[in-house]
């Protein structure tokens, strides 16, 4: 198994029921139509999957029937962080109970006011509590949605104290000196960049790959940008139509391309978007194409 | 049992053992000399209380505790609101299994773009999930902490779908035109204040008390907030030693006034503060008095 999160890797969408539980079954066949558009690993319940809305035992079920699926542990990264450490610990060594190594660890993120220390004892808290050296965490920095960062120099710190067990850090905030600042200060940690925009010159930064939502939406876009200088521009139009709530757009936009209405739902306290903007993103996305490689 | 809260509740911290776990003997300890200093009713696992940062298990064994002490259920109102809706529901319905009908309900509080809308279909989801005719919800309105707000229509529209189990509103904006909206928007709802320096003017207009966290370290100051309309001003000069974090500080304090280390602990992400502020502020206290009533 991977010690690191490298190449594309997408954070899935989570779609619904009628009844608003998860659709393990339809996350399952989207995995899988993931992995056949490139994706080689999966990231449920991020920010994306809207992780943050459903119990450990929710995202636990999901994770099993992926596997059932024939998905391998090792491709899947569990988003696990909850304001409560005890909470985050029981949740990670639920999925390492299934075979999972991998899992996305969210800062406690009621109290925004943590400084940095704190944050970091927070870190080394919930891996004390796992106490497992299969864990290969990957600290997940999006703090204009969770409001609390994950500091570059924690990061070093915990590699440091933790080794393999601190495998990477997910740099979810479109700020391209951020990343750089992970780099720096962490060299040895894997860090994936989470702007679709940034991925080509995050990976020429040394950056091993990306956790993305776009990719959901739009993998042949996003495949370009690991190959092709010039993917960046069709990337950032397409980023630029997701006016809106960012998960609910993406998940209309599933809607549409798909024609099931599982995707359109979304746990509160997101609201559905209007299905015309999902069916009109959808249509300039097929016409959206990565420019021919020269030569 | 009463069906709102009313008068002086105290905003309970948590102390903590040396591993970390709740002093659940120490809880009790501190509740009963909190009714003893005119509080009617006790609010474990607020923000005061660290309650995020522990798991539905720690919470509800805290109460099993508090109950087995001699408290009454009608007097406690726990802090259940997560991040997923199913956890607040399944940790509610663990406090009216023991008894209680009041819980304090964060909103879902990892999205922060959620819209009026989406906040009072959360509270629904939620209302609907526990299904109980028992419960009396106070919803809780920290925005500059938990990154969202009670809207007051939503209040409003929630009171009238569900009645008495929409109890209360705990305003803590500490913005006293808020507290001035949420009365006039839902004049039935049972609107109570965190700001201590407000109880006066909050009760002189409908309020029914306050859920605070200064009554911890000073019950004196606190009380006289319900009798004396020149006691604001001695409220407000307390309130203003409280530099630094809240939480770490005040516990810093009742180190100070108990002798007892377990107040000096926090749980990650917040950090302890230096034993000298806690000693310096608890000295300040003992010389602060609520001025003479008049006449």
């Amino acid at each position: 198994m991977a010690d690191r999160i490298e190449g594309l890797w997408v954070a899935l969408t989570t779609p619904l029921r009628p009844d608003g539980a998860v659709d393990r079954a339809g996350l399952a066949r989207h995995s899988k139509s993931m992995m056949q558009n490139g994706c080689v690993g999966l990231v449920p319940f991020g920010t994306t999957g809207e992780g943050t809305s459903f119990s450990a035992t929710e995202r636990l079920a999901a994770v099993e029937a992926l596997l059932k699926a024939g998905i391998a542990p090792g491709q899947i990264a569990l988003g696990v962080g909850c304001p409560a450490i005890p909470d985050t610990v029981a949740l990670t060594r639920g999925a390492l109970a299934l075979g999972l190594q991998h899992v996305l660890v969210l800062p406690p993120y009621f109290y925004r006011d943590a400084d940095a220390q704190g944050l970091e004892d927070a870190f080394a808290a919930i891996i004390d509590g796992v106490n497992d050296a299969r864990l290969r965490a990957t600290l997940y920095h999006i703090p204009q949605v969770s409001g609390v960062p994950v500091p570059a120099l924690a990061v070093a710190a915990l590699r440091a104290r933790y080794g393999l067990q601190v495998a990477g850090v997910k740099d979810s905030s479109a700020d391209f000196a951020q990343f750089l600042a992970f780099r720096a200060a962490a060299p040895d940690v894997a860090v994936t960049v989470g702007n679709e925009a940034d991925i080509g010159r995050a990976v020429a930064a040394g950056g091993t790959g990306t956790i993305c939502g776009m990719v959901n939406v739009a993998p042949h876009l996003v495949r370009a940008m690991f190959t092709d200088p010039a993917a960046a521009g069709p990337m950032r139009q397409a980023i630029a139509l997701m006016q809106g709530p960012f998960v609910a757009t993406l998940k209309s936009i599933l809607a549409a391309q798909t024609g099931e209405a599982g995707w359109s739902r979304v746990r509160a306290p997101l609201r559905a978007v209007d299905p015309a903007a999902g069916q009109r993103i959808a249509q300039a996305l097929r016409t959206a194409r990565a420019p021919e490689p020269v030569g």
